[in-house]
């Protein structure tokens, strides 16, 4: 039972780290309007089932500025952690980027 | 020339409407984040070349509620007025609901 | 150890449903074009790490069209079933509207 | 009269190509599925009013591969063309990387 709660906790983890992803990749960003986007993605996520808390940061020393003086949201940038709970069980995972990849893991499963 | 200037304008307003419906759409959204968000795209198409001014409302009045008490961002829920301006020339567009269709349009093009 | 891998495989295939969800959702459809869209989705998914199959319908009959005689792509539409494998542990999940919810779940952990 | 007919096909143009790219950049991709994600593309905004034409190349030699053996659909991996027609006017437009930047613009308005 416990078993299963903890499976599920790490099921919507890995759904709120995936979906974020992918709503937001690609939104124009720049250094000045970072703090605007990380608190949006920190609002939306939170308002989803499960999540327990959610911190959203941006490195913008990934970003390269384009001819127009601005960059575009990528994988890269993020670093994500999110806490999701179901029951008693509480998962703490992930999105940071690890040899250019942004990983998703699981860093904590009680 | 005036005409090729203009017409760029009313092709870097559609770009721009375009972008951020699509960008945004399906985003966890509720009455109390709803500023949040409109603040973010304000910010992240104030970015784009060309763009002038931006506003963004969401209309909190189209949510309704899913069993877990959010809703996501529609089409329907856009009220989006924008004015992009190419040397001389200046365009104002808008997107908003019309019979149950996101519409996007021209309101004047100078 | 078991626990583990059976954790993550639950984890992993939360991440791959909450990206495609975001990913696709907003994208212009029709009956006719629906067939295209699940096999892009099918194509983007499977070459995810952990995947072990997925199939995507989307349901058409959850379509109105608007005044142009399309539709958008929404979550009521989707029906995906997807398995992933770590290791020795194997996860059924599934994107299917529940109440009028695109309710994500696992269906089989072993 | 023929001015504002050129201006509108002109923002139509613009609005297919921002939301084309917004819609689909962070899809996982590689060179065996270019093809299936290429004709979804091109099946979508197909639907939309006022496309009178649209072809979709994505890019495969821009493709770097992740350690997981896929890519993910960027900016500069497309060349689009579309021809959009509002009346007797219709504008070529394309999406198509320059210095590094996915640089959309009208080629022809006629």
């Amino acid at each position: 039972m416990i078993m299963e709660k903890k499976a599920k906790a790490a099921f919507e983890a890995g759904i709120k780290l995936g979906a974020l992803y992918h709503q937001w990749v690609g939104t124009p960003i720049s250094p000045q309007t970072a703090g605007s986007v990380e608190k949006a993605i920190e609002s939306a996520v939170g308002l989803q089932p499960f999540v327990d808390g959610i911190t959203v940061k941006i490195d913008t020393s990934q970003m390269v500025l384009n001819a127009f003086g601005y960059s575009e949201l990528s994988g890269k940038m993020f670093d994500v952690k999110i806490r999701t709970k179901v029951g008693n069980a509480t998962c703490h995972a992930q999105l940071k980027v690890e040899e250019d990849y942004p990983m998703m893991k699981i860093i904590e499963l009680i």
